[in-house]
């Protein structure tokens, strides 16, 4: 069966979203990144700096934020924690990006989001560490901690945030149709396997 | 790179011993599964169908058998338990086979084992639980217990014992080069995916 939905979750660093473009752009579909986040910060009322930078973190990174900027949208938050509104509202985005029609969805929990689609195909991009070290260096430069304390930490936050979120282990084969290793195969050679499989 | 070995670790059900055994044959290179199985037990002194049962179970399964069978092979297993012993000679037989040249192996930690050689390829196949229940009864028959039972308890005793001799999480995408789920993507697919690779 043809798969017309491609969801990529990545390891931070691991080139996932560089793959997914390449995906988009050989099947000439959508690739959805930068425009789900603008489209959960329009549908949200927050700037989309903030939306990029909690959408996929632990839920407890928000708690401090939520005291802030929820009098900044006041009452249309229900009572949700700022990181539950932000779900609800990525569910939200995902499903109805997903119904306009085929497309690339990198990120933000979106292959358990679309678990109910039997047209959607999964992929896990992951990475050697020190593969990820050194390009993490070379597309975001250096900062005060080294460069696997950085990976650590953000791996840490989204897999904290997709097992509160899904109930499922971060990382773990059984929740995706494909994982590649894009530092032992190479990102393009990652992008033709999953374009070959969205094919059927 | 050329990737010389394949190891294929699966979960029970999955079809991984088909996919490595299609792999071998499209690839033409040895296949050990069963004459990995033959080789540990003519080093070990053990029957083969023990060395099948305990060889990638849970440690603690073989400490009842390590009272009785060190009768069986006195002085030779130097106070190791039943299932340390089995493992350094399994060890042992997959870094011979590997020295030997290309080839496909199943199961038995391979992945691990080979960690330290360039040329291997890691591959790791999975399957959705219903499609995985149906193929046991096909392929096993029926049994008292419930197919999920004795997939659950299968997939336990692999998962605790890659645990206890690699220090690593069974199932995790990070350990393979590449995890496919053979019920979404089908058994000839995922083979001819892996020799691709293979072939790099």
């Amino acid at each position: 069966m043809e798969k017309k939905i491609i969801t990529i979750s990545r390891e931070f660093g691991s080139g996932g979203r560089t793959i997914g473009r390449m995906v988009a752009e050989m099947l000439g579909v959508p690739f959805y990144d930068k425009e789900l986040v603008d489209q959960i910060a329009l549908e949200s009322g927050f700037a989309p700096k903030f939306v990029e930078e909690n959408g996929e973190h632990a839920p407890g990174a928000s708690r401090l934020a939520y005291a802030f900027s929820s009098q900044g949208v006041p009452g249309i938050m229900n009572g949700l924690s700022t990181a539950d509104f932000l779900w609800n509202i990525q569910c939200s985005v995902i499903l109805q990006l997903a119904d306009k029609g085929p497309c690339v969805i990198v990120g933000r929990n979106a292959d358990y989001i679309l678990k109910d689609r039997p047209d959607v195909l999964n992929a896990f991009i992951h990475a050697n560490m020190d593969y990820r070290a050194d390009r993490i260096i070379r597309l975001y430069g250096e900062s005060e901690k080294s460069p696997e304390a950085r990976l650590n930490e953000k791996d840490k936050r989204r897999r904290i945030n997709y097992q509160h979120y899904t109930g499922q282990t971060w990382g773990l084969a059984d929740n995706y149709d494909i994982c590649l290793n894009s530092s032992t195969i190479g990102l393009e050679n990652c992008a033709k396997i999953i374009v070959a499989l969205a094919k059927g």
